[in-house]
C-alpha cells in the first residue's frame, strides 16, 4: 500500500473550503419557478376540500396542484434497493400529496410561482376543510384497541410489522432462562434486573436543506438534481410515484451539504418531477424550511426499550429480553428495517449464555416519520443495551469494563439468524486501549467517594455495526474508469461522496489498484443516472466495502487493459510480466521503467496500427459482511443543581479494520461523536399531545455547538479484515453510536442515579437528583 | 432492417422546435463574467505596446490581458486527430494572443468584465503602438520573392506547403502527357484548353456563433463548455495551448447552432480556458459576433486553379493538370490538407488515359483564415474539374453527359495514392436518374438556338467524395450503452450532434442492432469528455460510417451480455439460441417471446443471485473507405441585362449507399443544395487592397435567403456499400459540391459565355456579356 492508508487531503478541500463547490441550488438555472408545499395544519383526519379562489389571485402564482390532482399511485420512499420478490418490497404508503392527513404538517398542495413571495403568500390564502380524527401521538395510543387506523388499506392496526427474534435454542423465551438459570445457578446466586429506556425522536440536522429543482428535457426525459445520498434510488422511486418508466427519469446529484441517511429517503424528489409536467417542463425549484425538515422529512426513530436481564452474581449474562416500541410516525419510510436492526444487535453485542429474546414493534403514528439515521437503530440498541449493562454491574457490584470483556461478542461471532461474521475482532483491544487512554481503574477508584453537588464520574459503552446490508438485502455496485490521453484516469461511480471524504478514498483506491499516482486520478463527483455506473448510494457505512470492492475489480481490470497495450508496444512481451507503478509501466521482476503513462495512453489513442480507448467497467455484487465495532470512554463533571454534565475527557476507539485515511478517518469519528453528544444531552424533537410540532426550528431543538464541544479523542485498532477490499469495513455511522449511553452511564457513575431516559437534559437530570435526594 | 432506413422523427425535433433545448450560452451559470477580444486595427505587423490605463478605468473591468501575457505556446487549432508522428502533426503557428499580427483582426488583447457594455467601452480606450507592414492580401503577394515571412520561425517564404501529385506513371508531367498523346492520336486529332478558374474566400454562416464559457472546478479541472463540433480534440489543443495536461482539461459540448466546419477548429475555446484562470476560476463566457466570426474565425478557402487538359477531339479525356494555390489567411489552420484533397479529387473524378499533373499550393496571406468547410476543397475541386470539363466539351463540340459517361472515374476505381476504393459505385446511374429527372436532351435542344436577353440553359456538374479520412489520417470512434432497470437504453458516444440528425440516425442504429426498439433508446446528446466515450468528431461526413461503426459493435455487445442474462434466467439456455427483437428475448428460431427487457434488466440490476449492470463500450478504429458520388443538373434563365441567373429547376443525385433516414438524407441534401447556391452566385467574403475586410456582416456578405431559393429536389440512388456499417457512405458534405459548377455550365449552355470565377454576381456576369458583346 502506498497510498490507501495515507492521510492525503481531500480532493474536494479547495472547492469546499473556497465556497467554489457546487451545490444543488447553485446549478439553478436563470429562468427557475419555484414551488412551496402546502402542510396540512391538522395532525390526523382527511383533506375534504380547499378553497384555491384567493390564492389563485396572487400575482406570480402559476399553478396550485392538490391531492386531488396528483397520479393516483402509491409509493414507498425508503432508500433500498428494489427486491424483485414483492413480499420485501418497501411499503407504499404515500402518493404525492395526500388526501388522507397522517401528521401534521403533511404534504397536502403545492404552489408553483414565478417567485418564493408569491408562493408563501399563495399558501396562507389557501382554505382547506377537514374532517378531523384524534391525533395518535405516541406508540401506546396508536396500538390502542379502537385506534384509529392510520393506513386502514395496508394493516387494520397501526403496527407496521411486530418481529420476533431470539439468540439460542429455538423458540428461547427469557422465562425459559430464567428457569434455567434458576435450575442451573440456583437463585441466590442470580440478579434479575427490569428496566424500561426511551431514546428521543431527533432531527438529522444537516446544513443544507433537502432541495431539487426539474425540468423536462426536449427528449422527454423527467430531470432533476437533488440533494440525495442514493440518486439511482430516487430515479426508481420517482418511476414509481409518477408511472413513468425509468429510463424516462434523470438523476444528477452534486455536492450535498449532509445527509446523515435523512436524504437515504426520497424526500421531494417525486413531487418536484411531477411538478415540473404540470406546468410544460418548465424548471421548478423546491427547495425546503428547516422546519418543514424537521416536521415533514424524515427523524430517528423514538424507540422505549423494556428491558429484562439475568445475571449470575460473580457476573455471568445468563439471559436478557428486548421489547421495543418504534415510533414511525406518519409514513413507513423504512419500514420495520430499523427497530428490527436494534433488536438485531442488542442480542448480538453480548454473549448470553442461555438465549436472549427480542420483540419488536414498528409503529404509525401522527407524527413525524422516522427514517434512516447515522447508526440506524443502533444509538438506540446501544443505549438498552449499555444502560442495561451498567445497571447490571450497579446491581452487582462489578465493574463494567471487566463485565463487558467477559460477557461481549466474542472473537469469531457469527450471527446465526444471517451469518454475519466477525472476520476481524477488535472489541476487546478498543477496550483495553480505551481503559488505558482514560486511566479506568484510576478513575474509577478516584471518583468512588464523592459528596457534595458537582461530582465526577467515568462510563463507557461499547457497540456492534455491520458493514453494508448483505445478506439481508442486495448490495451491488460498479465502477467505471477512463484513461485521459495524458495518462490520468476518471473514475465515475454510482456511489456518492455526501461529505464524508469517499471522493477522496475511492481516488486513493484507484490509484492503488492502478498504479497510476493519486494526483492523476479525477473522481467524477457529480452522479448523473444516464451515464454513472449503477450504485445503491451512501448509507449503511457500505460505500468504502462494497464500491471500494468495485473500485478495487474495476481498477484491476484498468490495469489488465493498460498491460495489454503495453505488451503490444513492447512487440509482445507477456503481460505477466508487466505491471504500472508510479505512473510508468514497470518490469515487474526490477521495477524497471518501460514505458512512461503518458506515451501509452496517446498511443493506444492515435496509434494507426491500434487505436483504442481504454476504459474498464464491472459490477461487484457483493456476498460479505464483516461487524466492525468500537466504544467509548467518557469522564464527565455533574453539576447537580444545574443539572449540568460537563464532559471533561472523551474518547472513541473504533474496530474498522484498516484505515484508507486515517486523517478522514478520525474526522469521521469526530462528527459521529459530536452527534453522539448531542443525542446524550440535549436533542429531543417533542410533539404536544395534539400532535403538533413544538420546537421544529434550530433555536428550540438542541444541537451542540462547538462551545458545547469538549476535545474529541479518537482511536484506533486497525486489524487487515480479510473481507474488505482493502482491509477496511465499517466506519461510517460507529462513531455517533456508544457516546450517548457512555455519557449515561458516566453519570450513573457520579452520582448513583441510573437516567432511564436520553437526552439528559437539565430539567430530567434536575428531576432525577431531586427524587434521589440528591438535591 | 426494421428501424435503419426509415424517416422517423428528429429525437431533438420537439427541443428544437419549441425551443427547448439548450445551446452553450442557455446552459451559462447566473454569476458569469464576460470577455471581449481585441484585434488588431493593421493587417500586418507588430504590436509594439499597449496603453490600457484608460481602459482599465472602465467601471466593471475586471481584468485585462494581452499578448505579451499569455503562455507561451505555439499551438495548432485543426480538428485533426492528433498525430504521434511529429510529421504529420498540425502547425502549430499561434499563441492565444499573438504579438505579430498577420491578418486585420489578429487577436492581440482580451478584456474581461462585469458585463458587455464596460468590455466594449474598454475595448475602445485601449491603445496600442503597432510596427506596420505591406499586407500580402493575395496569393501572388504573398508568394513574390522577398515578401515578408508571416511566420518566419516556420518557413521563410509563406508557402506552407506545396505538394506535387500525378496520376499513371510516376512522375508523369502533363507535358509528357501531351507528347504521348500526338504521339498516339496525332496532333489533328486533339484539343487543348488551358483555363484559369477563380474560387472565392467564403463564410460558414452558422446561425449560433462561436460562443463558450469556462471556468476552473474545485479539482483544478478547467472546463470549458463550448458550441463545437470536436470536444474531444478541443481538450486536446486547450491542453497544448495552456501547456496544462488533457485530464486537467474537461470540455462539453451542449446541442450547436451550426458548424459546417468552422466549429471543426479549435477556435476561441484555448483562450477562454485561459481568461478563467486569471480570474481565479470564475466562470467567464466568451462570445464572438458576427462581424469577428467572418474575419477572425475560419473561411472556406479561396483557390485558384489554372487548369489545363488534352482531349481527343471525339471525346477521350488523355490528360489534365491543374496548379491549385490556396489562400490560407493569417495562420495554417488545416494547413495543406484541404488544398491537397482539392487536387486529390480534381485527378480521381476523371480517368484521364495518359495520367494527371496536380501541383497544390497552400500560402499564408495577411487575410482571414481558411480552414475546413463543407467539402473540405472539393467544392473548389469540383468547380475546377467541371467547368473544364463543359469547356472541353464546348470547344469539341461534345455532349456534356456523355462525355462524363465516357470519362468519368469507373466502377471499381482505386485511388492509387491511398487505396480509397469506389466500393458500391452509383456515380453513373446518378447521373442517368438527373438527366432523365430533368430531360436532359429535351432541354438541351431546346435550349439550343436562343437570341434575345433573356436564354435558358442547363448544366451539370458530377463528383466524388470520400468518406471520413482513412488512411490519410486516423479513424477511431468510441461508443458505450448503458440498460436502464425499464429495459431502455443510453447511448452514450464522443460523435457529435451539430444540426445534421446524427442522435437519431445513431438511436436508430442502436435500436436496429440490439433489437431494443427505436422509442427505448436515449441518446446522450452533450458529449462531456470526462465521461464521454473518445471519437474525433464531426467532420468529413465521417459519422454514420465510422462512428456509425462503433455503434453497431457495441450494439453487438450489448446484445451479447443481454442474452447472456437471458441465458442465466433461462436456466442455462444457449445464447446462440437467442435473440432480441422488438424489445423481448426470443426464441431465435420461431421468433417466440422469452423474456419482455424491462423483467430482464429490472432483474439484472436487483437479482441476489447474480446482480449486473449491463453496459457495453467499444472502440471501432475504422481502416476502411469508399467514394459516394453524385451530381447536381440545374436549368436556369439568364437575365443578361440584369445580369441574373433564376434557377428553374435544380435537381441532386446522390450515391451515399443506404439511407439511414431518407427523410433526415433528403433535409441534408437541402441543406447542402443551399449552400451551393449561395456559393456559385452571391457568397464572397473580399477585402481592400490595404487588408481590410469589406463586407464582414450578414448585410454586405450575401447568403441565399428562403426567397432566392427554388424548389429543392432530391433523388437517391440506393446502393449497399459492403464498407458501411448498414450499407451507407457519406452524405453530410457532398451535397454542397456539385451545385455551383452546375450552375456556371447552365449559364454556359444559355449564353455560350464561360464565367471562369464564382460567384457569378451581377457584376462579373454582366461584365462578361458585354465583354463578348451579348448586352
Amino acid at each position: 500500500m502506498n497510498i490507501v492508508g495515507k492521510s492525503v487531503n481531500r480532493v474536494d478541500a479547495y472547492g469546499k473550503v473556497t465556497g467554489e463547490a457546487k451545490y444543488t441550488a447553485d446549478l439553478e438555472p436563470k429562468d427557475c419557478l419555484c414551488a412551496k408545499v402546502v402542510h396540512s395544519t391538522i395532525a390526523n383526519g382527511l383533506v375534504k376540500s380547499f378553497d384555491l379562489e384567493e390564492a389563485l389571485k396572487v400575482p406570480g402564482v402559476v399553478k396550485i396542484v392538490t391531492c386531488f390532482d396528483v397520479p393516483d399511485y402509491q409509493f414507498p420512499t425508503a432508500g433500498h434497493p428494489w427486491s424483485v420478490e414483492k413480499a420485501h418490497q418497501d411499503i407504499a404508503d404515500r402518493k404525492l400529496l395526500n388526501q388522507r392527513v397522517r401528521l401534521y404538517g403533511d404534504d397536502i398542495a403545492a404552489i408553483i410561482g414565478e417567485n418564493e413571495v408569491a408562493c408563501q403568500q399563495a399558501a396562507r390564502l389557501i382554505k382547506v376543510e377537514y374532517e378531523e380524527y384524534e391525533p395518535l401521538v405516541t406508540v401506546r395510543q396508536a396500538m390502542e384497541e379502537g385506534a384509529t387506523p392510520l393506513h386502514p388499506d395496508l394493516r387494520k392496526d397501526n403496527v407496521i410489522v411486530h418481529s420476533h427474534l431470539t439468540m439460542g435454542p429455538k423458540d428461547f423465551t427469557f422465562e425459559d432462562g430464567l428457569k434455567a438459570a434458576e435450575d442451573v445457578y440456583g437463585k441466590d446466586q442470580l440478579t434479575v434486573i427490569e428496566r424500561d429506556y426511551h431514546t428521543p425522536r431527533i432531527s438529522h440536522c444537516h446544513i443544507e436543506l433537502p432541495v431539487s429543482w426539474a425540468y423536462v428535457e426536449p427528449n422527454g426525459k423527467i430531470t432533476v438534481t437533488s440533494s440525495t445520498q442514493i440518486p439511482h434510488i430516487v430515479r426508481r422511486v420517482i418511476s414509481q410515484a409518477l408511472g413513468v418508466p425509468a429510463g424516462r427519469i434523470r438523476v444528477i446529484k452534486p455536492y450535498i451539504g449532509g445527509g446523515f441517511g435523512n436524504k437515504q429517503d426520497v424526500l421531494y424528489e417525486p413531487l418536484n418531477a411531477y411538478l415540473t409536467t404540470v406546468v410544460g417542463g418548465r424548471p421548478v425549484r423546491l427547495e425546503i424550511s428547516r422546519e418543514e425538515t424537521i416536521y415533514g422529512t424524515r427523524t430517528r426513530h423514538a424507540i422505549d426499550g423494556s428491558c429484562k436481564a439475568v445475571v449470575t452474581k460473580d457476573g455471568k449474562m445468563l439471559a436478557r429480553k428486548l421489547e421495543a416500541y418504534a415510533n414511525n410516525g406518519g409514513y413507513a419510510s423504512h419500514g420495520h428495517a430499523i427497530c428490527a436492526n436494534c433488536g438485531n444487535v442488542f442480542k448480538d453485542i453480548y454473549a448470553d449464555r442461555l438465549g436472549a429474546e427480542i420483540d419488536c414493534y414498528t409503529v404509525w403514528t401522527s407524527t413525524a416519520t422516522a427514517g434512516a439515521m447515522r447508526g440506524y437503530g443502533i444509538p438506540q440498541a446501544a443505549f438498552f443495551s449499555e444502560a442495561l449493562t451498567d445497571d447490571i454491574c450497579h446491581a452487582i457490584g462489578a465493574d463494567p469494563l471487566r463485565f463487558r470483556m467477559e460477557n461481549c461478542m466474542p472473537e469469531g461471532f457469527v450471527d446465526p439468524a444471517n451469518g454475519i461474521t466477525f472476520h476481524s475482532y477488535g472489541l476487546k483491544k478498543c477496550m483495553e486501549k480505551g481503559a488505558d487512554y482514560i486511566g479506568w481503574d484510576e478513575r474509577r477508584r478516584a471518583y468512588a467517594n464523592q459528596t457534595g453537588p458537582v461530582r465526577r464520574g467515568i462510563g463507557m459503552a461499547i457497540f456492534c455495526y455491520k458493514t453494508g446490508v448483505y445478506p439481508i438485502s442486495l448490495e451491488t455496485a460498479s465502477a467505471r474508469m477512463i484513461l485521459n490521453q495524458d495518462g490520468s484516469i476518471q473514475v465515475q461511480l454510482g456511489a456518492t461522496e455526501i461529505g464524508q471524504g469517499a471522493d477522496t478514498v475511492f481516488s486513493q483506491m484507484a490509484a492503488q489498484t492502478t498504479g497510476i499516482s493519486f494526483e492523476h486520478v479525477y473522481i467524477v463527483s457529480t452522479q448523473d443516472t444516464d451515464t454513472a455506473p449503477f450504485d445503491t448510494g451512501a448509507y449503511a457505512s457500505r460505500q468504502t466495502y462494497v464500491s471500494g470492492m468495485a473500485v478495487k475489480k474495476c481498477g484491476e481490470a484498468l490495469k489488465a487493459r493498460i498491460l495489454d497495450y503495453a505488451s503490444f508496444m513492447l512487440d509482445g512481451r507477456p503481460v505477466d510480466e508487466l505491471d504500472v507503478d508510479h505512473d510508468f509501466v514497470i518490469e515487474k521482476e526490477t521495477g524497471k521503467e518501460l514505458i512512461d503513462m503518458p506515451t501509452l495512453a496517446v498511443t493506444a489513442f492515435y496509434s494507426l496500427e491500434r487505436s483504442e480507448h481504454i476504459t474498464a467497467e464491472v459490477t461487484n455484487q457483493c456476498r460479505d459482511n464483516s461487524f466492525a465495532s468500537g466504544c467509548c470512554f467518557v469522564d464527565v463533571e455533574v453539576d447537580m443543581p444545574l443539572g449540568k454534565v460537563t464532559v471533561k475527557e472523551i474518547v472513541n476507539v473504533h474496530d474498522s479494520g484498516m484505515l484508507m485515511n486515517p486523517k478522514l478517518a478520525e474526522a469521521q469519528v469526530h462528527g459521529g461523536m459530536s452527534m453522539g453528544l448531542g443525542y446524550g444531552l440535549s436533542e429531543e424533537f417533542i410533539y404536544s399531545d395534539k400532535g403538533k410540532p413544538l420546537n421544529d426550528n434550530l433555536l428550540d431543538y438542541k444541537i451542540p455547538t462547538a462551545m458545547d464541544t469538549p476535545d474529541l479523542n479518537v482511536k484506533f485498532i486497525q486489524l487487515d479484515d480479510p473481507t474488505g477490499p482493502y482491509g477496511n469495513k465499517s466506519l461510517g455511522e460507529p462513531p455517533t453510536i456508544p457516546v450517548a449511553p457512555a455519557l449515561r452511564n458516566a453519570v450513573l457513575h457520579a452520582t448513583g442515579v441510573a437516567m432511564d431516559t436520553i437526552p439528559m437534559t437539565p430539567q430530567r437530570l434536575i428531576g432525577a437528583f431531586q427524587e434521589k435526594g440528591l438535591i
